[in-house]
């Protein structure tokens, strides 16, 4: 992972139309954030539109954050499309061990295939049926933990399983990925998974899946990094995270990524 | 057009209340908008509730960003309870060329005769039935490729039609107006035009509606002006947006505003 | 009330799951507050799982902000399954004398008897069948006409009610406390209530309501104080908000704290 740098550069020249199922509190954040990286959001759940609006996006992310059965058609008639006209869709199975519903969704979800999932330590573990400790939508278990559910998920789905956490762990199943940029204060701030996960679906639109996964990861955390500089709190960081999604070159990227391989 | 910040003072003193049915993005960033304008907003959407709210507000925003069959069936409902009322109403047709659910939804909504309609060229065009370039709902057009199409739908449906862009046009089919305030980093923020909607709707209560229009989005890119000073990207930029709402006053928006005959 | 940073101080250790019920306007800055001033928010609706989720919850709040006969039902399903397990819920009775459909709401809710009530003084008025002013969801009434009605919805209820204004109002029917802390900005920014309900909810978690609702409302104006200093507007000064929400000390609370007996 030398070219970092150039996965961002070729998202921002596509500006990428993402279609975003998500939750209600995540729904502006995400939407900004996917503004300020380059990208194009749009927000469409109802069955009687979702389906014709995927056909007009590059790629779908699907979060189970506030859901019910509506919406959750609405998730499978979009990822469905994306599906059939082989375009990448990304799973944010948030919260997906606190009930069963979320549970039986996911599984349902699965069927289909992302192209990537991307969650806690948690939230992975519940979803490749190794336990997890996940309280309410926070995680409760350390990355190291769900390594190897999420190569196992991987194995089993064929979809890139990315782990967030202070070192993030993305793996194909073949290969595997650790990724230390962040900062402290982005768990503090709600919804930055979630729009993680857009962002994630804007950089794998035409690239292949798990090094341009790791490419929006790197670029997200060290966005993180710029904005913690200089803020007092949460309030401060979200307006200079914002800032710095928008800012960051393709050769800040490259020079600034801390990836290895695992 | 030479007493534009009469509009807002008129807009402050009256503090209207403002029903918004609108999307899940755009909800808590236009709220805030008005807030800090000085009107005084609420979103109310349920059948059970919507059609004796709307009876309580001095105008009603309707912004089809995120709509449903159910949603559909509350716009409308309260949307004329403005007409019986005599009370403007104003529709943001956000994505209009997207869907056959969201064309079907303002040729219904259209019948209703809002007072005014903004929306971005493309979504004018479609509106129109004059073609349009939008991608999911960002614009894909000029405004100049919409200006005919927005004499046309005033015509015929006898609202204010504006058309959002680097220079705004407003008609009512007999005037026109071209402004030039605003900023390259609004469309970079998720929800500015469907907050300025709901602008629009309070600064037309009482007032003529082609020269409060034009007042409401001199206003509202005079402050996106403000913002853009010292603001080093999207994040920083929507909170200095909110406070040049919050203190602009209706002298400076006179000096400020950048409005000509078309 | 000489104790008011210890319950500060209990709730960040606690770190407790709140599970939110509320409005789309509100579930962003809802659960930013929420993280910035040390709980773990998350927001569950959907009959399918809410009462499952809320099994998982330390405490629950109900906000009647944008409600629907789907919503209220889940506010009941999650409403009981706290009482059976005698853990605190918190209820937002936003706009309730705006409609028939909001009281009717609010009193299949009161016979669950919340552990706390807060709204502001028209909300208060119209719960407790005193009439009340109310304009949309903005009080029209001082706190001091709405007193009485606290301390009856109190006494007939069983709960703590807290009326929020420029000097809030906290009774448990015995006692009452009255607080002035706060800043002219808060009333400008939207959610600012709704999330407070949140942090109540919080705070109450394994402590007597009345001290510990008196001690939320003390530490949420004390920030708002701190966050107004040197902002300019209403965009500013959230950000600053959930800054200070995030760095205030239980010491800082105690020393700055604006309580007195009623």
């Amino acid at each position: 992972m030398e070219d970092t740098g150039t996965y961002l550069q070729q998202m921002r020249a596509a500006v990428p139309l993402v279609h975003n199922i998500t939750n209600y509190v995540a729904m502006n954040m995400m939407a900004n954030v996917l503004l300020a990286a380059g990208a194009s959001p749009a927000m469409v759940h109802a069955r009687e539109e979702v389906a014709e609006f995927a056909g007009l996006a590059q790629a779908l992310s699907v979060n189970i954050g506030t859901p019910d059965p509506v919406w959750a058609e609405a998730m499978e008639m979009a990822a469905q499309v994306m599906v059939d006209r082989g375009r990448p869709w990304v799973l944010d199975p948030v919260g997906v061990g606190a009930t069963q519903f979320r549970q039986q969704l996911c599984a349902r979800l699965l069927t289909l295939r992302p192209t990537v999932i991307r969650g806690n330590a948690s939230e992975i573990l519940a979803l490749a049926g190794s336990g997890g400790q996940g309280r309410g939508v926070d995680a409760a278990d350390p990355v190291k933990a769900a390594e190897a559910a999420a190569r196992d998920l991987a194995q089993r789905t064929g979809a890139v399983v990315a782990v967030s956490g202070p070192v993030d762990y993305v793996t194909d199943a073949s290969q595997a990925f650790r990724l230390s940029n962040g900062c402290a204060l982005m768990p503090r701030v709600t919804a930055m998974g979630c729009a993680l996960n857009g962002v994630i679906a804007a950089f794998v639109v035409d690239q292949p899946p798990l090094p341009a996964t790791v490419a929006a990861l790197a670029f997200y955390g060290l966005a993180g990094e710029r904005a913690a500089q200089g803020a007092t709190g949460p309030g401060g960081f979200q307006s200079a995270f914002l800032d710095a999604l928008y800012t960051l070159t393709p050769d800040d990227l490259t020079a600034g990524a801390k990836v290895s391989h695992a």
